[in-house]
């Protein structure tokens, strides 16, 4: 059965993360108008982005597509319209594509339940942000070689509970064969003893011969819930001088906007060993090759694991 | 002589109306970028809207124009400039279409002495919502049949001194031929003896053997005005059971957003007898009928009623 | 040296803005959608803007370039990332032009330094706003004939020393020959002594046989400091009367929005005399010279100056 949304990676297959991996080298270069032909794509971002909105946009109209942004504080939602409305509404409207982004998580899935296209989640509360973990494993296999990431150990820094990105990417890491370790203050690391991950709190053993380092970023207002600042940055910011811990020339990702200073420093995020501005560039190609992936569903171009 | 705006229906002849019904019908399956081949359509939205300007927008699209969004939050009316000002200078900006939404009753039709193109009234105040109002005419005769709307009973109840639906419905309603009844607490009938339709504080006269009947949204802010929510839900919320005092048969209809628990039930809202989607969908159709009218009426597409 | 950025008009040469001026003069009625081929084009407007931000996206529309609106309130500006970390971001998306107006002067110079492709400044605080003032040279070209302008007295009045519009525009008039006076209260004309400008509080020595008059918008927050609104009215509001001290049938301009009743009149604003929607409507063949030319800077459209 192909897939008709993309709510997370956890229900994707080795495979389906292959084929979307090699339709975005395709799309790293080409552009067409034929996919979507001028199908509606509507993208509902009740959260702030820059990277996601405009990747998310440009790929819909490289595509062909006709792109139009609902911002709750425009729309009916203004007015107390709930998000199932609104998706019914957008679905009445002959959208066919809804790309997704909202502070609750399970936004997307409840948005799929009642919208007759495709649903793309672009970051659903704490629960999952799939492209961007597929354009971080992108970036890496660029990084790496595409079949030279297998018994990689990757580490993911930081406020780890509260993050999509990290949650995702353990996914689709793990599908392609790397060992995830993830790190941060006890506090942080809080029910996820269910994901095929390593945690730890300690980041000398999550750095030591790692063959990249991930940050996330640290919201300042979590902080006061059991962890300061000042203590964060001590035992956690990812230094130049602890880059040397990894495997040598190992590289340094984060899905930003980045606070300098606090999970890792300026020298790093600007450094040669930053990846930062290549995963925003990649998430053109990677988005345009999920939402190819999705338009084709119907012909069968990638399937659920499930399936 | 040709109509330059849509402003109001109250100005739209009987055979302009079914003018438009037709175009209509014909842009249900129809896409065409040649009527308004490039031409720049500006969408000027005060207060927020979800169905509204997404079907303007698309609808604008698919006949070829270029559309440009404009909120007041972000324009040179977070300075201080005035409705007029901004209207002078989206004429001289070169706009063709100027589609404006506010909250100022009669704001359509200053805009329409400033602008050299054609203005169509979104919505404007409690005065006239023209297009909500032809796409609702649109969903009955859909479900009716077009011929057979003619001595149909449509019930149309709440906060109807406040709204814009109600009264510009009322106008095209009976144009079509039908016996509207407009019900409501006597507080929100004021000022409304004027127009073709009968008036009444008593639910049950309205609705009974009605062959339709329209909610209207319930502003809670306004409840205190001598009207309490708990008083209006207890003797006009529409629920399935005063649905039974209807012809057979006969389906419900709300512009959106319905505040479930209030004007409607959720049972109502979503149940086989709503139409409440329908309407959403038509206002793509609609709305290319009446833009693509507006573009034609220098050559006598759709003519004014006092014409 | 071809210039990549248009940040400022005080780099460029006579020859220059001669070019620009001609390319707009096609542009009145010309459209042609190879020059940006499908570019993307970001506008990062962190100010209020009706006029600037419209005319930039319809000339990038034009001349067939896709048009991304980037508003700090829903990108990630709003999460803290800084504008250097939101262009940078913008240049790996695959951003080929980047609009940008800010409230902090130099803004545009800084997003210059980290953009592969062209910035536009769109008006950097109280620096400049270069595009504008081609927009008013070439409004008084079409007025007066383009051969005809050198020798003329141009009269600037207002708050000068918080006006980017001034400023840029004494570049643009001194380029063209003519002769510039900035005239304000005391207290609004520090600081520039260094322009290639007369400097007066007398509103008559600057207006007697003047061939323009420019107004500025004077901002009401700024009058508690040392000027009173009523003392201003009284001696620089540019009324009718006043109009009689310039050379007959000269014109009035301003960048707008207009304060009417501060620094003119609604009669002067809206009177025979006034270029204000003359313009409104040159900043769209003017935006499109600009970029034009940046797009065509690389075979040496036009040049810096000093190169």
């Amino acid at each position: 059965m192909p897939a008709r949304h993309l709510l997370d990676v956890d229900t994707l297959s080795t495979e389906e993360v292959d084929r979307i991996m090699s339709m975005a080298e395709v799309f790293v270069d080409v552009s067409t108008r034929v996919v979507l032909h001028g199908g509606h794509v509507a993208l509902l971002f009740a959260e702030p982005s820059t990277r996601t909105r405009l990747s998310f946009e440009m790929s819909a109209r490289r595509l062909g597509g006709e792109t139009y942004v609902l911002e709750p504080s425009s729309s009916s939602m203004a007015k107390g319209e709930t998000l199932i409305d609104t998706v019914r509404n957008l679905d009445a409207l002959g959208f066919r594509f809804l790309v997704v982004r909202h502070h609750r998580a399970g936004a997307a899935a409840v948005a799929a339940r009642y919208f007759g296209g495709s649903v793309v989640n672009a970051g659903d509360g704490w629960h999952a942000h799939p492209t961007q973990a597929l354009l971080d494993l992108f970036t890496l296999r660029r990084h790496f070689g595409s079949s030279d990431l297998r018994g990689r150990k990757i580490a993911i820094v930081g406020d780890v509970m509260h993050s999509r990105v990290a949650k995702s990417n353990v996914w689709t890491l793990t599908a392609a064969g790397t060992e995830v370790f993830l790190c941060g203050p006890r506090e942080w690391l809080r029910g996820l003893d269910n994901l095929p991950a390593t945690l730890t709190d300690d980041l000398n053993s999550a750095l030591r011969d790692a063959d990249a380092v991930m940050g996330l970023r640290v919201q300042k207002e979590r902080m006061a819930r059991g962890v300061s600042l000042d203590a964060y940055i001590e035992r956690y910011q990812v230094t130049a001088a602890r880059l040397d811990r990894l495997a040598p020339g190992s590289p340094y990702l984060h899905p930003g906007p980045i606070n300098e200073g606090v999970e890792t420093t300026h020298e790093v995020a600007r450094g040669p060993r930053s990846l930062v501005l290549e995963q925003a560039r990649n998430g053109v190609p990677v988005r345009m090759a999920v939402l190819a992936g999705l338009a084709g569903a119907a012909v069968g171009a990638w399937r659920h694991r499930d399936a």
